[in-house]
């Protein structure tokens, strides 16, 4: 692909990572930050140490403060900021832009109350024809491990094939290997909902389970996810891909996780405020779980998994309560659980 | 349940394990070995120090080293032993047997050659009334963990959905939940392959690759497994469930596992004849590799990571050129690689 010029939107873990491989690819990355002293660290020592501690960033990536001048002759931008932000920034992208883009998200959430994807955020913040196309990068993909460039495998999905592979082109390389997948619906609900199950097995390893309980959770968790996303319009096969399933176990079992992070503190006791102090950084399932609870009486799906987290997170429920429950509600017939999935498929 | 007899054959582990199970459940368990120590051992001091370390055993296990003694007057007998041995251990136990029994088979292999499941290996050495019905118990359940009375969930499965449910009756209690599943073929051959995706997980983390690339695998180890089942006759969805992606998380990101342990001396470079002999246990993922790749080729169906680890183990290939050519082998489209799972079964 011909080298292109790249705006980096957002320079925490995971926009940092993406510019490396970016920079890696030889294209002209712009990084942006609001905050003053982290593009002067970008740019001075070649550094993002409170992100990405110990790792040098390639000298093909400029920090800027200016979103105007981040901005500024590129034909894609890669927005990595908290669900939360998504559409205050986008707004403001959008008053800022010159010229038409190809916007990248890779965050994962779903919007509380309007209970929309962050595609269809992005969207309705940007009514131009400036926006050409929104594509998704996810899968399962720690930015420390992308930075130190270990072998990742991702998928990117846009309503738009041609866009999709475009940004193939602009992101794979030997190391970050990218696959696209048109299901737009099933990769943002498989991305934004592995949170909560991260949630619930950081609190089966905090109150002291094994591996066989975070197994049957993780498990479970994919069938809920499933169900509901297939009756969102989903394919139900993108949840046995690298957005659903690959996601869910990294997720689920590395200490990289902030959401299996803060499922553990709730796990050993702590109260959600705490734990949200402690961390420091956002923790999308918390929000997350809102929406997916919504979503479930929405579209009237069972989620036992998300429901017993609701409880825990927004109720006082009783951490070690709701994780024995769950164990304990399944079905007697295990195909019982599982074959609403396929039920649903086929009665669309 | 009324309380029973059970007969355990085969006093490792997993066999002890279960054996505690079911002394919990105030079943009289008459547990067997061939190694007279052992039975001593669990008879004196009520504990199996070299499979259970610090773990006590319950006093209503009984140990035995006469298999003919083991087996009188149970209803059940639990056969706990290496898939390499199952033909020569049914064929003992039918020669002593008095009673017709259930036959609950807890091991996880598929038969080099003739390509069999153990089902089918222990009809065939039992072709007798005395058998009544074999049932396989499957899931994911480190042993260890089990014996702590630490929260599990197993699948059992039969042909005769009978017996499978007086298998679960027997075995269920507050920590170790049981569900039936009445898709044999399905739960043998996920708990059969998970042993060779857990070899190759265990070699990228051998070869210092991260949590990226081992989610990446496994997302694809499940598509491989579910591929060749569907065409064998399974149900796909028994592969999303905890015989199968169940079962593959455990095993391939716990330390407690032999076949991940085994995979990771293979990514630091130690030959497999080193391997076997350092483990000291039995390493079914190796046997089943062979017979996997046989399977491969008579279902002719693609399984690449299969084949680069027949490569690895029995063609001396080099370990770090097979993990990249798997990484760098998938299609361009992820749902190119999915989708034949369903097509698959659409076609049945």
């Amino acid at each position: 692909m011909e080298k292109q010029k790249v705006a980096v939107i957002g320079a925490g873990s995971w926009g940092t990572a993406l510019a490396m491989v970016l920079a890696d690819n030889a294209h002209e990355v712009q990084l942006w930050s609001h905050k003053f002293e982290q593009v002067e660290e970008i740019n001075s020592s070649h550094t993002n140490d409170k992100y990405l501690p110990g790792i040098s960033l390639p000298e093909n990536i400029i920090g800027y403060s200016s979103l105007g001048e981040a901005l500024e002759g590129v034909k894609y931008v890669i927005l990595a900021v908290p669900t939360k932000a998504i559409r205050d920034v986008s707004a403001q992208i959008l008053a800022e832009l010159k010229q038409s883009v190809i916007m990248v998200h890779v965050s994962k959430g779903i919007e509380p109350n309007t209970l929309l994807r962050i595609t269809e955020m992005i969207k309705e913040e940007m009514p131009s024809s400036l926006l050409e196309e929104v594509v998704v990068l996810s899968g399962p993909s720690h930015a420390e491990e992308v930075s130190l460039r270990q072998p990742t495998t991702v998928t990117v999905s846009s309503e738009d094939l041609s866009a999709a592979e475009k940004v193939q082109d602009l992101f794979i390389n030997q190391n970050f290997r990218v696959y696209t997948n048109p299901d737009v619906i099933g990769v943002e609900i498989g991305g934004a909902l592995k949170n909560i199950i991260a949630l619930a097995a950081g609190m089966t390893d905090g109150l002291g389970y094994g591996d066989n309980a975070k197994a049957a959770l993780i498990t479970r968790g994919l069938a809920e996810i499933a169900r509901l996303g297939t009756k969102m319009g989903a394919n139900p096969l993108t949840f046995s891909g690298l957005a659903g399933i690959g996601d869910l176990i990294v997720t689920c079992t590395s200490v990289h996780s902030r959401n299996w992070r803060a499922g553990n503190m709730l796990g050993k006791g702590q109260k959600l405020d705490q734990v949200l102090e402690n961390m420091g950084m956002v923790v999308e399932g918390v929000r997350t779980t809102k929406a997916a609870y919504q979503l479930a009486e929405k579209y009237d799906v069972s989620m036992p998994i998300t429901h017993a987290l609701y409880n825990v997170l927004f109720n006082n429920a009783d951490v070690e309560d709701a994780v024995d429950e769950l164990m304990n509600r399944m079905k007697k017939h295990e195909m019982e659980d599982l074959v609403n999935v396929l039920d649903e498929r086929m009665n669309d």
